[in-house]
């Protein structure tokens, strides 16, 4: 049976889905805080803003921190349509991040279940949770379609 | 012998003092063109930006591609006074930087030669020729005398 999905991951999919229609890579992130409010959402804009750091969930921690006005987000969330990549790993545990959840695991870039496991890391000093597999098939799905069109 | 450090090395150094005056973790880096002209300088900012990405390297990344109109370097080298993290070590593969030079190692945060020692893995895609070393005595002091003050 299928299961529904969290509410900020709904919110990431549409944010994903914005990314594509933008011709980004699509993958979208939202940052919520303890009381499950949203605090920032954000698409993959790497292309549109010429910017090889612009993934989404960089983009979503950098606005939290805006917003909340700490460059640590004690007790938020972070759902993000694909495994995050190594650099994404690291901005997540530097934010201090208490929980991640993620789609589709990514074998060629993912930096969490794959590559280089960052939070299993001797040099990585906070770990959040991770939970993945949270709306995996609409992430592959989302992306098999993008490349699609691409190739 | 003590050798000469490279210009944009000093470049560098200067960026980390800086940052130190702030009372910024001082680390400092500089983007050099294939010519050896000066693309984009910064300094650590994580806390006067409130912006737990805003790593020197990450910050002078951001500013050359914008400065370059691409958010792929090519054909640059990126100076820094110390070892990237994963993060930055990510973020220096994505935007392809052609060569690393970077002053003492960070055994406690480093991605390079420590922890995840990113360019190595299987899910890096483009990796720098890395140079080490290059200014590490001053490094490591600007550091020590850095922390020394704060405890």
């Amino acid at each position: 049976m299928k299961q529904k999905l969290p509410e900020p991951m709904v919110l990431a999919f549409v944010e994903a889905e914005a990314a594509a229609k933008r011709g980004e890579v699509p993958v979208g992130a939202v940052i919520v805080n303890a009381l499950g409010n949203l605090v920032a959402k954000a698409g993959n804009k790497t292309l549109e803003l010429k910017d090889p750091t612009a993934h989404a969930e960089m983009l979503a921690i950098r606005s939290a921190a805006q917003t909340l006005g700490s460059e640590r987000l004690i007790d938020c969330d972070l759902y993000v349509t694909l495994e995050p990549c190594a650099m994404c790993a690291a901005a997540i545990s530097f934010a201090r991040i208490r929980r991640v959840y993620f789609g589709s695991a990514d074998e060629k870039m993912g930096g969490i279940e794959n590559g280089p496991r960052f939070f299993t890391q001797p040099t990585c000093h906070h770990a959040p949770e991770v939970y993945s597999g949270i709306g995996e098939t609409e992430s592959q799905n989302l992306l098999r379609e993008f490349f699609k069109t691409r190739r």
